[in-house]
């Protein structure tokens, strides 16, 4: 039987059982019920595509074009499954000319990547992106910042929103003079500093032929304070960075927002950025991966509509695995039920019994299996399950119920109001 | 632009846009609430399946088999997209051997059929499946009516629940004089009743070789109450169909499910029920088409396991599709924002009051992009949203907000706590 291979999920996708797809659910739905409240709004969009959307030139790109799981439908037509929700938003606003920019939307689907398997990287997995395209300057950002504050107070995590911003980066590498073609991979490389150290990054810099002078004159800039650098700025790049810097920092500051951290050679990764940048961590520093990050890209859904208007944009991305690992170390053995009803007699009453409970909001399972007692207390007692009612003939001629806190093994006979408050001061 | 290839959909795959995926939202989100009170708690599992799991012999058949999507990975492996939720869930179970049972789960999520586009069928879409694996008897049976009543309750529709035993329906057949082996094909037509009428019906039967006094007779047994049917019945299937129908109507009757209507002839399309089935309708005849539906079907995860074991199962889905539709007819014109707000002065202040409004859980836009107040009154009225503020140099410093009424362009100066409650009532 275990060996079965119909029975075998395929390799970097997973099945979720109850325990651990109830802590995505309550991710999931906390961050909607945020979303919304900051006036973005659900879409859907498909998950099989015509191949050439994923291919077009301004999607996603040589690299992750060798990833796209290709397919054919009856018509012999070529398809993909989409690999991310950015170009499915590009997509909704190209080809829905009444759409009224800013547009606002979340999108929480599953994407697909047909490439090797590692911790933490499946062939099919969620992703959870909330973008505006329509907007410019730093008003909107500091409105991510607040956002994502709300939304983590509601998970109930701690954490830290580190944030810097590419021209301000690019500028000081501009600065420390390395030449203009270089700043790219200048960039992708200081941005692994935290994750690598000082020597492998002085290393690959070196690597990519920038002198150790350079290198040098690099990291004495990014530890001076940005209006330190702009009374000694003189890359056109750089003046501008500071500016946008200042200002976020300035409304980050009047905003009281607490979790946020500048930090100046953070660059998250993918090349589509063009202003602020940001990325959350767990300030507990339990786990070291980002829990979700983004920024603004102004020229990305621009070029990919390709249409002459400009699409300034800001978005980002929850990691709602990384999210969940955390949870789970701390809501752990959480029972989904808040009590199980056994009747000796099998009869509708059990069912009316139920109802009330499920009325004041509780979760509630029916036992329509067992006969003896003992087992349904057996597997009550295995699934955590915190509170029991039994229900006998003396319990319905009475309208009464016999409760039993399973921790603690001690049971009382009372009416189904007291039942409640009980459950519900457990819980 | 328009005629740009990459920005049409495929066929048989949407777009939602805000409006319709915020009622879509909605209805999942109610849904799910209401299954965790009955103990039904959240999983999810693959899209992306082995080829294998799919088209073993008791999954979805050769007709659906038709219909899979199939693909390689870069392993040359034969995967497939998965085409109900119903596979995956006997696969869960058949895959976690500690999986308790009776086994609870709610699954919503995206399938895939390469078949012919009809009007409501499409290659891509949400189904909604919640099943309970391991338990007889008709009490779990007439907690799925109680459910469902919540369910549609919860959401705002008048729903009414036909319902049926194959059993009965099977034995009624049989009584009539019907050779066995025609039993299912003579289920299937007769399910047809309401939707092609008696005269369509008795064609089809006749094609089916089935005598003029076997049809009439059938019919007039159909027309009979399950309790007089009792009396007459020599089919052994139909003596067991008779005291099931008894039983749960007892059931229904005594938990006063008035949405429930015993209608003999349903039978519910598919070959996998075994006993109890039910199927949902508008009960204001706005559309016709069902709405979700069930039944019991004892034999299918048992086959497709294999091991000897018995694994009895009640399950339903709901019609995601007719729902929204039905409840869009309602609920029209609906703004999903609550108030958006503009302010002369872009600075942080406008976050501030924001962030107040958003913390009495109110849905709010800020506008951070037009410059002239008509420009954004305008917009504003295009998006139907029902009250806007505008925050000027006085309002900031008599902190103080202008909240305009868009609907009757009435506007008042007034305290940010007076303006919440405006908008609450006006909502």
């Amino acid at each position: 039987m275990k060996n079965d291979l119909k029975l075998q999920n395929l390799k970097g996708t997973t099945d979720y059982l109850p325990e651990e797809q109830s802590s995505r659910d309550f991710i999931i739905g906390t961050l909607k019920s945020v979303f919304v409240k900051y006036g973005f709004m659900p879409v859907e969009t498909p998950i099989l595509c015509p191949f050439e959307l994923l291919s077009s030139k301004y999607a996603g790109g040589a690299e992750i074009l060798k990833e796209v799981y290709k397919l054919k439908d009856q018509g012999e037509r070529d398809l993909g499954l989409r690999y991310d929700l950015t170009v499915p938003f590009a997509k909704m606003i190209a080809a829905n000319q009444n759409i009224t920019l800013p547009f606002r939307r979340f999108e929480i689907g599953k994407v697909f990547r047909n490439g090797p398997v590692k911790k933490g990287r499946c062939r099919e997995f969620t992703q959870c992106d909330v973008d505006v395209c329509g907007v410019n300057g730093r008003l909107v950002e500091a409105e991510f910042f607040q956002m994502i504050e709300e939304c983590f107070s509601k998970i109930g995590l701690d954490i830290e929103i580190k944030w810097s911003n590419r021209k301000y980066l690019g500028g000081l590498i501009e600065e420390a003079g390395i030449e203009a073609e270089k700043i790219s991979k200048v960039i992708l490389t200081v941005d692994k500093l935290e994750k690598v150290g000082i020597e492998q990054v002085n290393k690959e810099l070196y690597d990519l032929g920038i002198s150790e002078e350079s290198v040098n004159k690099f990291f004495s800039l990014a530890k001076k304070q940005p209006d330190e650098i702009k009374k000694i700025a003189t890359s056109n790049l750089l003046i501008e960075g500071c500016n946008e810097v200042y200002e976020l920092m300035e409304i980050v500051k009047n905003l009281n927002l607490k979790t946020c951290v500048f930090s100046p050679t953070l660059a998250r990764g993918l090349e589509i950025y063009t202003g602020t940048v940001w990325e959350i961590f767990d300030k507990t520093k339990q786990i070291s991966s980002s829990l979700g990050g983004g920024g603004r890209y102004d020229e990305i859904i621009g070029k990919f509509i390709d249409n002459g208007n400009s699409y300034p944009a800001v978005g980002m991305s929850f990691g709602l695995e990384p999210i969940c690992v955390l949870l789970n170390q701390i809501n752990k053995n959480k029972s989904l039920v808040d009590v199980s009803i056994f009747a000796f007699d099998k009869s509708f009453k059990v069912l009316e019994i139920a109802k009330q409970l499920r009325e004041k909001n509780l979760n509630v399972v029916v036992d329509f299996k067992n006969n003896r007692l003992k087992k349904f207390l057996d597997n009550a007692s295995s699934l955590k399950t915190p509170f029991v009612l039994i229900i006998g003939e003396d319990e319905i001629k009475e309208n009464k119920v016999t409760i039993r806190d399973m921790k603690n093994s001690v049971q009382q006979t009372c009416s189904i109001e007291q039942a409640v408050e009980i459950i519900k001061k457990g819980n």
